[in-house]
C-alpha cells in the first residue's frame, strides 16, 4: 500500500487532536482512536507508533495553529488591539473542538503522573506566554501601555486569567464573554 | 463484620478525595481505589456503590472543606482582608493534593461526556461564585470596596482568576504567587 499523502496525514493529526482536547489523554482510547481516524490497529501503529507520539503530533499542531492565529490578527490589528480582543475570539472560536486550552488541560491530567506529554504541553504554554509578553512589549513601544509594567509579569498574568476564562466558558451558567470583556478593559487600565 | 464508624468512613473518603484530585476520573481505577483505600472489590461496593459514587462524596467533601476555610476566614480578617488573602492561601495549602480546583478539574475532564459528576461540580462551584459575591457584598458594606460594582460580576471574574491562578501554580516554570499577589493587588483599586 502506497504512504497516505501529507495533507491526509494532517486531517487525521487534526482529528486526533479533537478527541484528546475534548476526552483527555487517559479518556481516549485505543479504539477511539482507530474509530475516529477509520484506521486498524496494524495501520495505526505504521502511521504514529503509538498514542503517546500521536497525543505528542496534536498538542504541537495545536500549539502551531494558536500561534499562527495569534500572530495573523497582531498583524492586522496591531498588538494592543490582538490583546484586547484574543479573550473574546478564543471562546467565540466556532472551529474549536473545546473551549478550555488543551495544553493546560494536559498539564492538569498528567502533571500528576509525571508524564512526558505534561511537560511538553507545559513547554508549549511558556512559548505562548512569550509571545504574549512580546505583543506587550510592542503595545508599550506604541504607547498603548505605559512603560513602567513588566511586559512578563503582564504577559503571566494575562495567559493566567485566560487559562481560567476558557475553562469559564466551559462552564454552564457563567457569562463567559462578560469575563472576557472584563480581560479587556484591565488592559485600558495599564 | 460490624460496620466501620463514621470517622473512618471520612479518613477513606479523603484518600479518595486525593487520588481523583490529582488523577482525574479516568485516570483512577477501581485497582487503584481499592489499594489506597486498602479494600477488597465487595468491601468497596458495600461501603460505597461505586466509583462514581464515591466520586461524588469525594466533590462534596471537597466543596465543603474549601467553603468552610472560607468562611473561618472571613470570620477572622473580615470580608475584603479575605478576598485579598485567599488566592496565595489557596496555592499554598500544604494539605492539598494538588493545587489545581478539583471541580475546575472535574468540568473539564467530564463535561464532554455529558457526565452527571461534570454537572455536579459545576453547581458546586456555582455555589462557590455565589460566597465569593456574598463576600464582595460585605466588602462593599464596610467601604473596602466601591458600592458602584456588581457584586455578582467581580465574584464571575475573581472566581475565573483563581481556576487559572490554581492551575499555573501546577505548572513548572511560572511564579504563581506573583499572580497571587497581582489579583489581591487589583481588588485595592476597585
Amino acid at each position: 500500500m502506497p504512504r497516505r499523502p501529507a495533507y491526509d496525514r494532517d486531517v487525521l493529526i487534526d482529528r486526533a487532536r479533537d478527541i484528546f482536547w475534548q476526552q483527555g489523554w487517559a479518556g481516549t482510547s485505543l479504539k477511539d482512536l482507530e474509530a475516529v481516524l477509520n484506521m486498524k490497529p496494524g495501520s495505526f501503529y505504521a502511521a504514529f507508533g503509538s498514542k503517546d507520539a500521536l497525543f505528542e503530533l496534536a498538542l504541537e499542531k495545536y500549539a502551531a495553529d494558536g500561534a499562527n492565529r495569534l500572530l495573523q490578527l497582531a498583524e492586522e490589528q496591531g498588538a494592543f488591539e490582538t490583546l484586547k480582543q484574543y479573550p473574546r475570539l478564543v471562546i467565540e472560536n466556532g472551529a474549536a473542538a473545546a473551549k478550555a486550552c488543551m495544553l493546560a488541560k494536559t498539564v492538569l491530567e498528567l502533571r500528576a503522573r509525571e508524564h512526558a506529554l505534561a511537560e511538553r504541553a507545559n513547554a508549549l504554554l511558556l512559548e505562548a506566554e512569550a509571545r504574549f509578553a512580546d505583543l506587550f512589549r510592542a503595545a508599550q513601544a506604541s504607547g498603548d501601555i505605559q512603560a513602567g509594567h513588566d511586559p512578563k509579569a503582564l504577559a503571566r498574568r494575562y495567559q493566567s486569567d485566560l487559562i481560567g476564562l476558557r475553562i469559564s466558558a466551559e462552564r454552564d451558567g457563567v457569562d463567559a464573554p462578560a469575563i472576557a470583556g472584563e480581560i479587556a478593559q484591565s488592559l485600558d487600565r495599564l
